[in-house]
């Protein structure tokens, strides 16, 4: 257990499919695509799959199941989305009912399962760029904002965009932008840069979410779209049943990062 | 009207809304992006959605109405998608039933509008870089082709991709690949480049839809995926009721092609 950062997509899978691990997945299976999860009733699927297709850069789509289904296709071959996953939250009425290491006596044939793109594939190519990621570096939860940029809403989805913010050195903002714009299908490009007021952000060292960060002489807050966005128009919409990722311990698919970019 | 080629497209779907244009819609508003019309009943709209979220190259989606709206927000803050459209196909159950000026007494208050993205948007970008359009230089249709590629099916929907093809110089190939990938919204890079019976066509003198075009020597076949596509699913699906554009007969919207551009 140990090695298992060594460990490949499969392999993993299959000790969190035992329920041998049930931590968080950062670090693991590098150069692979991670994915949050969003699993809500079929009468509410329409709803936020337009959600989605209207707010593609926090909410990018890897991969929808067809209504019962729990095998991916794109995403992995042999994956079961009732058990892959480290752990599970279960929302009933957009309150946190639980949290499970699996959802096999949860499953219904009418459960539609959304997966989508999360930042940790564009950071791996920012490091590769020499670009800093101080929350790696430091240890720490990216800090994440609510800010006062209203989401498209559809049907009974609705809410503010959720960001996360990076400091980056003033002379590679350029660069940063570059690269993640590559990575459309997981946030891609920055939504914001600079002025963290502009997106009704009052206080960078208090997050919503995450963990502040030290920001260097020189660097500007740069702001990208987050996969909470959903979470939080789920959570504000109160359906009947969701079940999602709990937060860090998300699904890890064959893919490799390199293969979501544009081009 | 015979300056209709100056006007704006506000002032375009004034016309059409007045039904005092029921032709086609190409050259017209250049500068403007096009867009196709899918409208189908809810209770299809999920797996249609879920298709083109499937199949982005063939069905990129630039706009999806709630059940019953028939203003758009996205592509225009005054259209009506009842009347805009120069000419409706009717279908029932698959089959053509007619073709109207306007589909007011058709609306109901379950049906849901698609708007998906036109090559027209990208072949302008592709005549300011000088690459030549052939069919616009012939004065042509785009010739189309169905191909043996499968789409990825959802729900009711599945079908092969339909592609158009453009004879580009060969010197002109990684230009042609470059601006097209600009433009993910309305089709993007090419699907194929080079032998067509790699993925089914047989005779390029013969294409299934539109006309044939002048291949010169130097040049090379390119391929690119075509919103016939979605249209071919939808009647091999025989729902109800599904109502599109007219072949040639667009939505003009007040989006700027370079708008659609990625960067």
């Amino acid at each position: 257990m140990k090695n298992i950062q060594q460990l490949t997509p499969k392999q993993i899978r299959n000790l969190i499919r035992k329920g041998k691990w049930d931590r968080p997945t950062a670090g693991l299976a590098m150069g692979y695509a991670q994915a949050n999860l969003v699993i809500l009733p079929r009468r509410y699927a329409f709803d936020f799959l337009l959600f989605c297709q209207r707010n593609p850069k926090p909410c990018p789509l890897l991969e929808v199941l067809e209504p019962g289904e729990f095998k991916t296709r794109f995403l992995s071959s042999d994956a079961d989305i009732r058990t892959d996953i480290p752990r599970y939250n279960v929302y009933r009425k957009g309150k946190l009912e639980g949290r499970v290491k699996n959802i096999k006596s949860l499953w219904e044939k009418d459960l539609v399962t959304f997966l989508l793109g999360c930042s940790f594939s564009f950071e791996e190519a920012m490091l590769r760029s020499k670009i800093p990621v101080r929350h790696i570096e430091e240890g720490k939860n990216v800090p994440m904002f609510v800010t006062h940029i209203r989401c498209k809403s559809a049907g009974i989805f609705r809410g503010p965009m959720v960001v996360t913010m990076r400091p980056i050195p003033s002379d590679k903002i350029t660069r940063a932008v570059q690269i993640t714009s590559r990575y459309a299908s997981v946030h891609g490009a920055p939504i914001h840069i600079g002025d963290p007021a502009t997106i009704g952000i009052k206080n960078l060292k208090k997050p919503d979410f995450g963990d502040p960060v030290t920001i260097k002489k020189g660097e500007v807050p740069v702001f990208w779209a987050c996969g909470v966005t959903p979470q939080v128009a789920v959570t504000k919409a109160r359906p009947d049943l969701c079940i999602t990722h709990a937060p860090g311990h998300m699904f890890i698919s064959d893919l490799l990062n390199e293969e979501l970019a544009i081009f």
